[in-house]
Order: structure tokens, then C-alpha cells, then sequence
């Protein structure tokens, strides 16, 4: 299934694409699409009903974040080896996780906003982890019955609050807009193998990153198990995985976001993003 | 006013303690303590009914966090110089940040547990901000504006996943029941002076910790205002603000929390916690 949530933000209604890409509206069948709707038996009980039954509504209508009520926003940074070296930094011997704030969350396709004094805004797609169950030491092998699904996600960044402002990762990854998510949610059971996902990015119509899942150093089983022994993920909890190459960080000489850029984005089976840059005050 | 939630996990009911300590029941006026609660027009809501009329609880329901459905739980690093000396660190120069899980919050008297596979857990008492209004990009001399109250936090620490597994803080500091918080929330307009109170923690009924907030290298004020330029605070969200010296990874040799430990801590207006520490597996 590939569920979403439309309509304007923080009224969005739950919904779902059915097979011939028609919105439907699941709002008669559940208030929203939190952690609670993406346990086994959540998504078993929208499973079992049928799309052709549920209303259409009109396709033009906003995709807001696919999941309400996130409790947590992790990432993982320098998970694809290239990136790495592309930002001058060794490969991690175990997973770096750092925190984006719930309010960076933004619709796949809503303008993002260069903040205040932001100087060094960069582009980061990947593939985010949607969790269902509550994991708490769980281990790789059993690490996948936690996940609910998948979304793309762009870890929008600023490079600067990033890495020159006292050590930790979240003052560059929380901006408000910073966390654009979706445009769906496609459940664990259609994504086929996780590790086996294109991913690109386009800046202004230019091919900047390219890459695939297949190059995660530390592939989504692991990262769920592994991040499960330092915290209990909830359910509705998003892990965005690291990003390919191609960041504008990387770039001679380095290219960042400015007011009027666009962005295209998108991974197999996951969507796309399309996003206008407005420009900030700083 | 101190307000409260009161009840089982997950089933907590809003309450507050009257000037003679007696525990008040909230929920025939409001379902529960969140953000939107917090905002000045929620605090003169509450603020303008009469506590006598509001029912008794009983006192011996266990309490909660102070606040539900809080967003970000954020805690500053090294925000006392004897605190940085003592762990062989030099004082920041502008705030270090860092995020604690939502899914470590816990009740301020509720057990304190040692996960599986840790090995040196420690304490940390602290004065923590709750947000009363949205607060992005707002000046020193406002800040205080956005903020609802203050409580009394632990930000309970495991030394060698902080320090030792990765680079980010995220992970020592993220644990299940690593987040007590509480007994109350007070608002600001009863906390007096927030930048001259005290603070004193007692590991197995010996002094560890004694300090005030009026040591804090960054201000609740300038916090606040800092923080803010990075990313949008949303009303309940939590700044725990720093812990004065005395840790257990100060001590020579350090010394660690273990099963069967009593922890008692408290500061001026703020309250007092007192929890036992459960033994892990690990």
C-alpha cells in the first residue's frame, strides 16, 4: 500500500493510492495515520479493505507528511562511502546518529525556506525508515517485523550550523522545512528488496546525486537493530538512512540552495519530491 | 501555579497542587497537560479558575511527566564550567546541543533503569525550560516570553555510548527511563530569579551534586534565543539546560549507578525526585 496524508497542513486527512494511482480518502475508516495505524494489525486492517470502496478525492489536493504524531526524527550520517569522501570524512566504524527536530518536517512537495542567516544550504536524498512496532534490542534478523515501511526523504542541511557551531549535527538539520517527507508511505510488503532502491536528485533540471541502497554501509536491518539498543524507536518513529554522493557540499566549488532553486528528487517505488527554495532573510 | 499529571503510564490526567499541597484534579476543565495548554492564553485558563473548586486527588497517585506530547527534548552540554573541567573539557563557546528521545521521558519518582549492556550510567541534575510559544528566531530580551515553566530534570547519561560509539551524544543519553522529569511544572511567573537557583543530588544519601542556576554559562534567556535561530520550538517541547559538578564520571575512581541505587535530587521551587534504579541484564 502507499499511504499519505492531504489536504493543508495540520489538516490533513489519511488516504491511500490505490493501484491505478487514484487518491482515496480512508478518513471514514481512521482519524489519521499515526504510529497506531502502523502496527501489524493497523496496517492489516487497512489492508483488508477494499480501495474501490473508498471515496476518491481530488488529486490536486496537498500531500502533507505521510505520518502524524512522529516522536522521533533520527538519521544517520556518512552512510554511503563515496558521501563520505566527498565531505572529506572517514567511513564510520558503526552508525552515526544524529537527531533532526520534528518541526523540520514539511510536505514532499512544500517550498523550502532558506533561514535566517543561513548561509550553506544543501540537498540530501534518501531513504527514510518508517518503524510500526515498538524496537527495543531487537536483533538484525528480527529488525525488519519493527518497520512499517518506507518514504523518501530529503535531509535538508546547513553545512555551516552543521559542522562550525559546538559539535552536534541537529543545529544544522532542524530548520523548519528542513525535513521534507513523503509523498507516501509505501508499506515494508511492496517495496520489494530496501536495499535494492535508486535514489536521485536533481537540482535546477542537473543531475546531482545518484545511487542506490545497494551502497548503504550499514543496511536498514542493522541500523533498526542497532539504533534499538540505545533507544526504544515508537511506533510512527522516521530513520532517514544517509544520502549518496553528489551533495552540493561536495561540489568544486561547493553549490548551495538559494531562493528560487529547484529541486527533484525521487527512489524506486518511493515517489518523488518536487520543491521550489524560497529565499531567506540572512 | 505547579501543575501536574497524575496516574498510570499513558493514562495520566492533569492536575495541579494547590498552595496548601493538595493535589487538584484538572480534567474536568482540560483533557490533559500539552503544549496548547501551555500557552499564555492556556496558562491564564487554568490560572483563572479557583483551585478550591476543582476536586481533590489523591495525594499517593503516582505522577508523571508534567507535560504530554512534547516533541523535542533538547539538553545543553558543559553549561557549568566545573561540570566541563571535571569530565576534562573545555568550556564551550556558544551553547552545545544535543537531543535526548522522546521515549526516554519518566516520571519523576518512577524507576530508573540500567539497559542491557550498559556500563556506566550516571546522573545529572538539571533545570529544564518548557516552551510556552513558538519560538523561531526570537532576541535574548524576549525569550523569556516563550517560555511556560520550568521543572526539575535528571538527564540520566551512559558515559561510554555518549562518548565512545560514534561521535553524537544522542545515543548515551536516549535510553528508556533516562528522562525523569518533573514532579511539577512551575510557571515562570512563581520561579522568582531562574538564574539563582539551586540545585543538590544525593547518590545513595550522599551529597553529589550542589550548585545554582546563576553558574549556567548560557542563560535560560540566551538558550532560548539561541536555540531558536536554529530551529522552531513548539509549545511543551523541553530544554534540559546543563548539569552543575558532581557526576559520577568526576569521581575518582568514577563511580556508576547500579541496581539498587536510591536517587534523590531537587532544586529551589522546582521540587524534589526520588527514584530507585533497577538493575539490568547487561
Amino acid at each position: 500500500m502507499r499511504l499519505v496524508r492531504f489536504g493543508e497542513r495540520g489538516q490533513e486527512k489519511p488516504g491511500l493510492i490505490d493501484k491505478d494511482n487514484v487518491l482515496r480518502d480512508l478518513s471514514g475508516e481512521i482519524d489519521d495515520l499515526r504510529g497506531e495505524h502502523l502496527s501489524r494489525a493497523g496496517l492489516a486492517r487497512i489492508r483488508a479493505l477494499d480501495p474501490k470502496s473508498l471515496p476518491k478525492a481530488d488529486p490536486s489536493h496537498r500531500l502533507g507528511v505521510p505520518v502524524a504524531g512522529i516522536t522521533n526524527f533520527l538519521a544517520i550520517g556518512r552512510n554511503y562511502a563515496e558521501h563520505a569522501a566527498e565531505t572529506g570524512s572517514d567511513v564510520p566504524t558503526e552508525p552515526l546518529i544524529f537527531n533532526k527536530a520534528i518541526s523540520s518536517l514539511n510536505g514532499p512537495h512544500d517550498d523550502i525556506g532558506i533561514p535566517k542567516g543561513a548561509t550553506a544550504v544543501d540537498w540530501e536524498v534518501e531513504l527514510a525508515i518508517v518503524i510500526g512496532e515498538r524496537a527495543l534490542n531487537v536483533s538484525e534478523g528480527e529488525a525488519l517485523d519493527f518497520v512499517a515501511g518506507f518514504a523518501l526523504c530529503n535531509d535538508v542541511s546547513e553545512r555551516e550550523w552543521q559542522k562550525n557551531r559546538g559539535g552536534q549535527w541537529t543545529k544544522g538539520k532542524s530548520a523548519p522545512t528542513f525535513g521534507p517527507l513523503g509523498p507516501w508511505l509505501v508499506t515494508a510488503d511492496e517495496i520489494g528488496d530496501v536495499q535494492a532502491l535508486d535514489l536521485w536528485l536533481d537540482h535546477n533540471g542537473e543531475r546531482r546525486q545518484t545511487g542506490s541502497t545497494r551502497d548503504m554501509i550499514f543496511g536498514v536491518a542493522k541500523l533498526v537493530s542497532y539504533i534499538s539498543d540505545f533507544m526504544a524507536l515508537q511506533p510512527g518513529d522516521v530513520i532517514t538512512t544517509g544520502t549518496p554522493p553528489g551533495v552540493g557540499a561536495g561540489m568544486k566549488p561547493p553549490q548551495y540552495l538559494k531562493g528560487g532553486d529547484r529541486l527533484a528528487l525521487g527512489g524506486t517505488r518511493l515517489g518523488e519530491q518536487r520543491a521550489r527554495v524560497l529565499g531567506g532573510e540572512g
